[in-house]
């Protein structure tokens, strides 16, 4: 189970890279450009938290991996985008598991640390949603993740959900699991309520 | 004293919070962008602060009362600025107050953690005003605090007063009032200036 | 050599210092913006890694005459801008010089915390690069730098040779000239290059 948390873990770092890379490239930057809004997409929500939590170096300080799998998800992304057609719906239901990984994780490093369920639940979702609102900021966009409910919401329920079993039943596994199920499915049934429903209003929000 | 200067402080966190929340609202942000808004520009002061005096956990980490007051204060101001007409003065006042106790309990803090008198200075400032620019930040704007001197001049004239009465003559008591009362004075007075005096360029400024 | 070291970190402060005050006052900035933004540019990215890598307080922290330095610079610069007309190549071929001993600084301080090599160089363009980031969101801009490869690859460059040469050879002095070298030509070489060859999409750049 750790096994495959780690290897989730990684896959969503390499995801959350290549949405980095494709709002870099989307403002024209370069390769370098690419590699730091991939790096902060990735690795900022697990950063703040370890800053705010007092957990000593940023967890990919100690493990490079981390960094590595960021630098090679940014230039392969960088490299391929002209040539490979990514299909949209593959990057948002890939996004959708980082997600629902990163805000375990972020839940589960906060228990570790012993604070409060209510700050445990905190720090999955920063983990969860931070980097993707630093990435907006870098790229000069008023972060989604502020105008989108239920990308966040859905890293809420799956914190609380995580939390709940975990800490409160004691059981890991099922913890991992329905946590995941709750935010993933969320997410994706967002994705479609967001696409049959209109803001109230669309031409005001990109003021 | 001690509880007093805690009551203003959760007042001043609840200000921020509901300033946060109408920046938020004024760029048609959801639910969550609202109280994310609410939360850095409540916390986001303090949170700097002692990240870079290394003072361990987030201050709202080991006392969860502050988070709890940000998202009742955010999710009161979402549900309710349609139906109140709040009056635009009361929330400056507001804000001039919490400014005040954020300045005192932020130098306080650093002259607590043993460092020289001017970092002390600089660490109250920063509890003041760091919360507000990343607000505007996250909502797409130049910080406004940059732009507007005495907003932050207040504050660090507040700090130096507080530093000057406690350390050097050992008078808390009276450091707290007389740093509050310029801190909250000097703000007025610079709203009042501010309305009187028109800015050099204007048009400019917005660029 | 230690003391040279230290007289170019405070001789690359007070350059980033004034880099950062001439982009306020582009923005109609008072002086309080001006202050803020020299300090994030000239302290920022030091700071960031000193988080990253949880060396405790800042270094700006203990030793205040980097603070001192940065506060001198800016309001020197909001006096002094309207009447000296300085040359624009002066300020860019300081700022390569501050680029270059950040970068150096940032990779060994990184070495004396005993963390891989690649996170070495990593932290070593941090410090070179993140001040420079915050600035520009601060102002309001996408950060140059992101759109600019050759400022960062740069300092890259030298965090590498500086890595390599000392820690594998175990040759500080070498170590120190060579990386300065190094970063401060390519930059250099970088600038003329610029000129001379125009983007692929200009503009679209600033969308």
């Amino acid at each position: 189970m750790q096994q495959l948390i780690y290897m989730l873990d990684l896959f969503g770092v390499a995801i959350f890279a290549i949405s980095g890379s494709l709002a870099a490239g989307k403002k024209q930057m370069d390769l370098f450009g690419v590699v730091v809004l991939a790096t902060v997409t990735a690795l900022g929500g697990g950063t703040v938290r370890d800053m705010i939590l007092d957990l000593g170096p940023a967890f990919w300080v100690t493990n490079p991996t981390y960094l590595i799998v960021v630098v090679i998800a940014a230039i392969a992304t960088f490299m391929l985008v002209r040539i490979i057609d990514l299909h949209p719906k593959a990057l948002v239901i890939a996004d959708a598991v980082g997600l629902a990984v990163f805000t375990i994780i972020g839940t589960e490093k906060a228990l570790n640390a012993d604070v409060s369920g209510f700050i445990c639940v905190v720090m999955g979702v920063t983990t969860g949603v931070f980097g993707g609102m630093i990435r907006d900021i870098l790229a000069g966009e008023i972060p989604l993740i502020l105008q989108k409910e239920i990308y966040a919401t859905a890293s809420l329920c799956g914190a609380i959900v995580f939390y709940l079993i975990y800490s409160v039943l004691g059981l890991r596994e099922p913890a991992v699991i329905i946590s995941f199920a709750i935010t993933f499915c969320l997410r994706l049934a967002a994705i479609k309520w967001d696409i049959s429903l209109p803001r109230l209003s669309p031409n005001e929000k990109q003021k």
